[in-house]
C-alpha cells in the first residue's frame, strides 16, 4: 500500500499520539498508509534524542510517496518550522505535496494580530520595518506555491475551525485528493 | 564558478537589495557566485507576482550547488518560513546545506520572550498547552540537524549580533566553509 507522510505540529499537542491514530485511520479508509513522526519510539532521555527524531522522520519521508502538511498557524502568524522544512524536503525530492490550514485568514491579517502593521512607501511593514507579504495568500509564498505546483492547492475551511488542532475535515480532504492522485482511491474499501 | 543560493528574510528588509549586493561580494571574495532572490526582477504589480517569485527562486535553487540559510529569528521565536522551506528543498535534493543565526539563544529561551512557558507532566509547554522543543538547540530540530547531516553545523555568534539584520560575520563564516567544502577556497584570489 502507498505510504504518505503526515507532517504537522500535531506532535506538540498533549494528545499527539491520539491525533496520529485518528489521522492514520482516515488514511486507511482511503487506501493509504499514514506515516506519523511519533510511530517510531525515540528515548527522549538520551543525549542525542533530537538527532534520533530527525533521522527517523527523514527515513519516513524517504519511504513515503507524498506528504500532507498541517500548516495551521503555530506559535505565531505562520506554520510550524519543522513542518515547513519537511514540505520543502518532499518538494525537493519530487514527491506529491499536499497541505491544509485550519485558519482561512490571509497571512497579512494574521500578522496584524501579533504586531502593528502599516504601509510605508508602498510596502506593508511590521514594527521592525520588515516587509509583510501581502499577496492575499494564507502563508509565505514558497509553501503555498509549492503546493500549487508540486501537488494540490492548500485546503482551508470556509470558516476558521472551532477546534483548529482537532478538526480533521480539511486533513481528510487532502487524504481524498492524495488517494485520487496516487491511484489508491477506493482501495481501502476492498 | 560554483553557485550558491542565499536564502533568508533579508529580502524583507528596507535595504534588501543592498544586503544582497554585500552578500554576493563576500561570496565572490571566496570564489563563489551568490544567487540572491532579488536578482531576478519580478513585476510586483501583476496578479501572479508571487508565483513569479516562487518560480524564480526555485530555478535558482536548482541551479545552485549549496544553500546558505539565514535562520535569524523572524517575526517570532524562530526562523522565517520561506527560508526554512528552501533549506528543506535543498536538503531534499542532496545539496550542501549551511546556515547561520545571529541570535545564539536556545529556542526555548526565545519562546519565553513571546509567551509564558511552564513545565507540565515533564513537558515544557506554552500557554496553549503545546510542547516547546527543549533540546538546547537554536531552533526546530529538523533544520538544525539537517545542517549537521547535510552540510555544516549552524553558525552562531558568541553574543547576539548588535545589528542582527546587517552583521554578516556569521554569514561570511558559512561562505568560507562552503568554499572549503566545494573546493573553491582561494579561487576568488586569482
Amino acid at each position: 500500500m502507498t505510504k504518505i507522510y503526515l507532517a504537522g505540529p500535531d506532535v506538540f499537542l498533549p494528545d499527539a499520539v491520539e491525533i496520529g491514530r485518528r489521522k492514520a485511520e482516515i488514511c486507511a479508509r482511503h487506501g493509504l498508509i499514514g506515516l506519523y513522526p511519533l510511530d517510531n519510539a525515540i528515548d527522549l532521555t538520551t543525549r542525542d534524542a533530537s538527532l534520533g527524531i530527525f533521522r527517523s522522520n527523514e527515513a519516513m519521508m524517504i519511504e513515503a510517496c507524498a506528504i500532507i502538511a498541517n500548516l495551521t498557524p503555530f506559535r505565531g502568524p505562520g506554520a510550524d518550522a519543522g513542518t515547513v522544512y519537511e514540505l520543502g524536503f518532499m518538494a525537493g525530492r519530487g514527491k506529491l505535496c499536499l497541505g491544509y490550514c485550519n485558519d482561512p485568514a490571509p497571512y497579512a491579517d494574521r500578522v496584524r494580530k501579533f504586531t502593528t502593521v502599516e504601509r510605508q512607501d508602498g510596502r506593508l511593514v511590521d514594527t521592525d520595518g520588515l516587509t509583510v507579504e501581502d499577496f492575499g495568500l494564507s502563508d509565505n509564498l514558497m509553501m503555498i506555491h509549492a503546493l500549487d505546483l508540486h501537488g494540490c492547492a492548500l485546503v482551508t475551511p470556509r470558516q476558521a475551525a472551532a477546534d483548529r488542532w482537532h478538526d480533521l475535515a480539511a486533513f481528510e480532504t487532502c487524504v481524498r485528493m492524495a488517494a485520487g492522485r496516487l491511484g489508491t482511491a477506493g482501495a481501502g474499501m476492498s
